[in-house]
């Protein structure tokens, strides 16, 4: 039960002692109007009358007197508690709580999103946020370093060298909200150094096309055949930077194969062109050890872009850009004039997680749960629904699966979301396939959910 | 003592079986290599030999023996403890933290930035976060509504209806991480809505013009003149929105007369132009009750911003924005793409905070607290350096104070900072002044700085 005492609340009353008007009845005209106006919502708590009385200097028989006839006209109601609130009055539809833009309740969740939520280390997170609590100077909860806590930053540096085999001085990572923040801070730096047109895989992540051309960027769209990133487009497309996401190419869900990531970072030292390394889930490699970044082959051309919500959680609003030197003053600027920072406690927060060896716990922990969920779905699909073709390398938190010709994906996910299965899919080259997530699928709901997906298939077939 | 474990610490190395050279030279080699190029930092953990041969499918012995043999060449050491960690090889430099850009030290604080960051509510605060790392559904640890969590959207709403005299819908808040992302949000929304220029005060605070400039806003000086802000400049200068500081103009430290916030409210209207009210610290009003927000008087032309940056602390990063109709669709679209939403346990934990009372009792806290100190402020000054002439409405956080013509600004801030007293200052219009910002500054501190700015003072003067 939240603790709540309304003797103190804040109450926003403005009475005119020269005015003619009574105080009793300004302050009445007072409440009666925010009301009215929907200022005061149905159900707030007003101040006890003795402590409005001496918040406004006025005797308390001046309070008590207009709040009793308000309760008298229906615009207050005197609770059991003693508390005065404001009443459901029909004259102002009392504004209701927006409801949260979750997408409708479904029963195998094979959406591609973040982490498992349900897997979230509530506990140790509390652990670490008591420390930074308690033990923090009282600096630590001024504006700080808009680039990012030196002590995450040196924590991160330290962790995607050992883990990722990125090359980072502390100095050099720009902690931001995820990688989408990162992509719209290191759009605009990429603007600043004059680029103005960049690469995008095809098919890409959408929202990063959208935030890159918000940028003013011109988007030129680089073909991605099999493992095969048709480097050679850069060239022909004049762009002066390229985002990819070489340990595991979002959607299809292959890796870029060696001698393309070499012609990658060649194509980018040639030409003094900027490669976004967008490393959205290389914590998950399930079938070999992971690929390091391509960040260590070339650091003065390539960013490494990563962040908390396929290790952690989305809710965070934690990620970081290891940044190449000649983009990281506008980058710094630009983080600064878009929020002034990161939340500083949230951030110790993490650096103490990843220092204390917990980031490295959990990820052993998670990396053998959804390595057996990709294989119970692997098998699954091959029984029960093998007209569709897993595609792509044992890795991260999704795979991308064809579709044959005779099975179209519009009617196929609207059949799938009709019988409570959640999934997304894409056209790409005349091939259109289904993306199946499986973060957010306990393993027990693994095979249930593939045969709902192959009834789904079944009525989506035509005749 | 932070535990620490480093059995089962990542550590990218891939091992190739099909190589002639031998898996332990492998192994040395990439380890030799990762210290080398700086990938591994001094003073990093290794995993166990035990917990890494399990890890690269080799035994024991191969890591034993690689490690044993880097030992030797003295890019490893073995601590007492067992563990093996990066030595501190000079071949690379070792990264250091970079030092966090906090300012100089300095003895008395009388800079204007933030609420009293020695009265953070550590202990509420740390309340409200571990009921909600308890209470949260799964579901709150994903993305969430980007425009902000409903809890928090309606107890904003019903807490500034109440508090500020805002008429605001849950549904018009928009969550931000301060008041400066709020600037540049709606910064961008105005763009979208076909405004190119944009009225500032003058003077007016520097950071916010940055960001309306980088959003591509044409920027139009708008006069302040004591109480009387010259909104008949306003038609002359052909701005489609004005950003202002009403309720304690920013930094002269007035309050925007009554029929001047009706003449701009009326021009809004007029014109179908949009009002931004920078409401930075309308919590604290010290010889009245506070004047309501001018937003009340227009919804649909004037955008409320706020932060719990005066209130609570600028750490926190939690701002909002109640949006007029016409601007809240592009300003949610910009909102998302800028960082996908604000952080949403802390957003979770501020709807707490505030439905509990707790906001208000912190508040209240302050209030007596910065007022007291206000008072010792000015009475200082009378006594120990009366040339310095305060201005403006008792209220907020800071006051400035005017320069006579013979002690120019630049000097007095160098003797100031040189002895360790911190402040800042601005030219305007021929005049010079200081800002004393008390939230950081303990009472008994109060007259000691005053008598060493008054010092200053004297040796700033030529002569």
């Amino acid at each position: 039960m939240p603790r709540t005492d309304h003797l103190g609340l804040d109450l926003l009353v403005t009475l005119d002692r020269e005015a003619a008007r009574p105080l009793r009845a300004q302050l009445e005209d007072q409440l009666r109007d925010g009301i009215r106006r929907g200022r005061l919502h149905a159900g707030t708590a007003l101040p006890s009358s003795r402590a409005l009385a001496a918040e406004l200097g006025v005797s308390r028989g001046v309070v008590v007197e207009a709040y009793g006839q308000l309760v008298a006209e229906g615009f207050l109601v005197a609770t059991p508690g003693g508390t005065t609130r404001v009443a459901s009055v029909a004259l102002h539809e009392p504004p209701e709580a927006p409801p949260e833009r979750t997408p409708p309740p479904v029963r195998f969740d094979l959406r591609v999103e973040a982490a498992d939520l349900s897997a979230f280390p509530r506990r140790e997170w509390l652990a670490v946020l008591r420390d930074v609590l308690r033990d923090a100077p009282h600096t630590a909860f001024g504006y700080g370093d808009q680039a990012g806590a030196a002590a995450l930053r040196g924590a991160l540096s330290a962790y995607l060298g050992r883990a990722r085999g990125v090359v980072a001085a502390p100095r050099s990572v720009v902690v931001t909200t995820g990688i989408t923040q990162a992509v719209a801070v290191l759009g605009r730096a990429l603007r600043r150094a004059g680029v103005t047109r960049i690469a995008v895989e095809d098919p890409g992540f959408p929202v990063h096309r959208m935030v890159l051309r918000d940028e003013g960027l011109e988007l030129v769209p680089l073909p991605v055949d099999g493992d095969r990133l048709r480097v050679d487009a850069l060239d022909a497309g004049d762009a002066g930077a390229v985002l990819v996401t070489p340990a595991h190419q979002f959607p299809l869900g292959m890796a870029l194969a060696p001698e393309r990531r070499a012609a990658l970072v060649a194509w980018a030292q040639a030409r003094g062109a900027f490669v976004l390394e967008d490393d959205y889930d290389g914590e998950y490699r399930f079938d070999r050890e992971p690929v390091g970044a391509l960040q260590a082959l070339a650091p003065a051309h390539v960013a490494y872009l990563g962040s908390a919500s396929k290790t952690l959680a989305p809710a965070l609003r934690l990620g970081w850009a290891v940044v190449p030197d000649a983009l990281l003053e506008a980058a710094e600027r630009h983080k600064m004039l878009s929020d002034s920072g990161s939340p500083m406690l949230d951030q110790l927060a993490l650096a103490a997680f990843v220092e204390r060896g917990e980031l490295d716990r959990h990820l052993r922990r998670m990396r053998q749960r959804y390595r057996r969920r990709r294989d119970v779905l692997v098998a699954a699909l091959a029984r029960e629904l093998p007209l569709l073709q897993p595609e792509g390398i044992p890795a991260g938190l999704h795979l991308a699966a064809r579709l044959p010709a005779d099975l179209r994906l519009a009617p196929l996910l609207e059949c799938a979301w009709a019988d409570g299965v959640g999934l997304y899919g894409f056209p790409h080259g005349g091939v259109e396939r289904v993306l199946l997530g499986y973060a957010n699928l306990p393993e027990p709901s693994v095979a249930p959910a593939v045969r709902a997906l192959a009834r789904a298939a079944e009525r989506a077939v035509p005749g």
